[in-house]
C-alpha cells in the first residue's frame, strides 16, 4: 500500500482578480498563504510523513509547498520542480478577466474554453510578450514543448509521461510523495488514477489548498481517496472554483 | 572562470535573543526575511544567474534562500539540501544566552568556545532532549555522524568533503552555484578557498544576508572576492557579528 498526497496551490492574485492565469507566474494572496499553511497543519495533525516533494515551476504552487512544509517542520525535504506539473496553458486568454470574457463571448463560450476536454483557447502568438518561450525556466525545452495554448487533453499528454516515468517509479520504490500542483495538472492525475472519462473530468472541481490523499495498492490503483479537513469547507471550496468564469450580474 | 556566491542566512530569532543556536532549527526574524529579500534584489540588480542552489537542512538558511530566490524571480531553481552545510554544532551551549554565559564563565571562556579552532564546547549527552539524533532529517546518517558538539575544525572536516565531492565538480561542469549557509559552514569554505590559517579563520566574521561573490579560475582558485552592496553596511554587519557573546555591561 502507498500513500500519495496531491495539493492544489492556495488562492493566487489572479484567482482573486478572476483572471485566466495558465503559465503566468503570479503570487499567492494572503488567503492563499493561509490555505497553504493550514494544509500543512492538517497533514501534520494526521501524522503524514513524506520522503520527496514535487511541484511545478510556477511560484503559486512552489510557495504553497514551501508554506505547507514549513508548518509541517519539513522545510528540509527534497523538492523536485517539473514544468509538466504546470497549470494548463491558457493561450491568448492569459491575463484576461473571466467575467469580462463571459460578458463579451457569452457564458457558453467561456465554459467551452474552461471546461472542454479537447478544445483549446485561442493560442498566443510566439511574438506575444506573454509567450513563455524566452523564459529561462524553460530553456531546457524545445520550442514546441513550450505551448502557445492547451486544452485539458494536452495537459494530460504532458502530465502522464511524468507520472509513468518519474512519480510512479518513486512511489513503487517506497517513497511517500507530496505533489503541489494546479487545478488542471491535478485533474490530469485524478483522471488517470480514478479512470474518469474525458466527458466527466471537466466537471471535477479541485479545491485550492486542501490535501487530497490517495491510498494506492501495489499496482498503484486507488483503494481510497479523501480530502483532509472539514467536509463542508471542502465542498464550499470546490463550489467556489466551479462558480468562476460566469458573467457578473 | 567560474562564479560562486555564498550567502549567510538572515537574522534568526536566536541571533536576536543572543543565544547559541548551532543545529537548533530556529526561524528568521522579520529583519532576517528583509535581509534575505535584499540579498535577492542585489543579486538580481547585478544580473547574477544560477543553475543550482545548495543549502543546509536548517530553516533559517532554507528560508533565506527561498526569499532570495523569490526576489530574483527564480523560485523554480533546483535546491539541494545538505546537512554538511549546517551551522557548527554548539553542544551543550545550544539554547543558552551568550551574554549570560559570558557573565557566568567570563568573556575569555566564551571566546574560546566561540572562536577556538579546535576546542569544542561541552557536548550534549545523547539523552538530552536537544540532541538531534532522533530528528528525521538525520535518519540517513549513522549515530556518530550526528555530532554532540563541534569545534570549527570538526565543521571544516564535514564541509570540505561536500565541497570536493559535490560542489566543486558541479562548478567545474559549468554550473553557477548559490550556496545559502551559516556562519561556520561558510567559514569552512572561505578558509579553504582563501587558504586562511587555523589561527586567522576564527577572526573572520561573515555578515548575515550579504552575498559573498567569488570569481574562481579553472582550478577553482579565487581570483576575486567581494561582498555585494554598500561597503559601510557590510562592515557594520560583520562588526555586529563580532560583538556577540560579550557580557552585558
Amino acid at each position: 500500500m502507498h500513500t500519495l498526497v496531491l495539493l492544489r496551490h492556495g488562492e493566487s492574485t489572479w484567482n482573486l482578480e478572476n483572471r485566466f492565469t495558465g503559465w503566468t507566474d503570479v503570487d499567492l494572496t494572503p488567503t492563499g498563504v493561509t490555505q497553504a499553511r493550514d494544509a500543512g497543519r492538517l497533514l501534520k495533525a494526521e501524522g503524514f510523513e513524506f520522503d520527496l516533494c514535487y511541484t511545478s515551476v510556477l511560484k503559486r504552487a512552489i510557495w504553497t509547498l514551501w508554506h505547507c512544509l514549513d508548518t509541517m517542520d519539513r522545510t528540509w525535504l527534497p523538492v523536485v520542480n517539473r514544468w509538466q506539473l504546470n497549470e494548463r496553458h491558457y493561450g491568448a486568454l492569459q491575463g484576461l478577466n473571466k467575467a469580462d470574457m463571459a460578458q463579451q463571448y457569452g457564458d457558453a463560450q467561456v465554459l467551452v474554453w474552461r471546461r472542454s476536454y479537447d478544445t483549446p483557447p485561442p493560442p498566443l502568438t510566439a511574438e506575444d510578450p506573454r509567450c513563455e518561450r524566452s523564459d529561462p525556466r524553460y530553456s531546457g525545452l524545445s520550442t514546441e514543448q513550450v505551448p502557445l495554448t492547451e486544452c485539458l487533453k494536452d495537459t494530460v499528454a504532458r502530465v502522464l509521461p511524468l507520472w509513468h516515468e518519474e512519480l510512479a517509479p518513486q512511489i513503487r520504490s517506497g517513497k511517500r510523495l507530496l505533489v503541489a500542483a494546479h487545478g488542471n495538472s491535478m485533474r490530469a492525475l485524478v483522471k488517470y488514477l480514478d479512470g474518469i472519462s474525458d466527458a466527466d473530468i471537466v466537471g471535477v472541481n479541485i479545491p485550492n489548498g486542501i490535501p487530497l490523499v490517495y491510498t494506492l495498492d501495489v499496482d498503484l490503483k486507488p483503494v481510497a481517496k479523501r480530502y483532509l479537513g472539514d467536509a463542508e469547507a471542502v465542498a464550499a471550496a470546490a463550489a467556489a472554483v466551479a462558480a468562476q468564469g460566469q458573467a457578473r450580474p
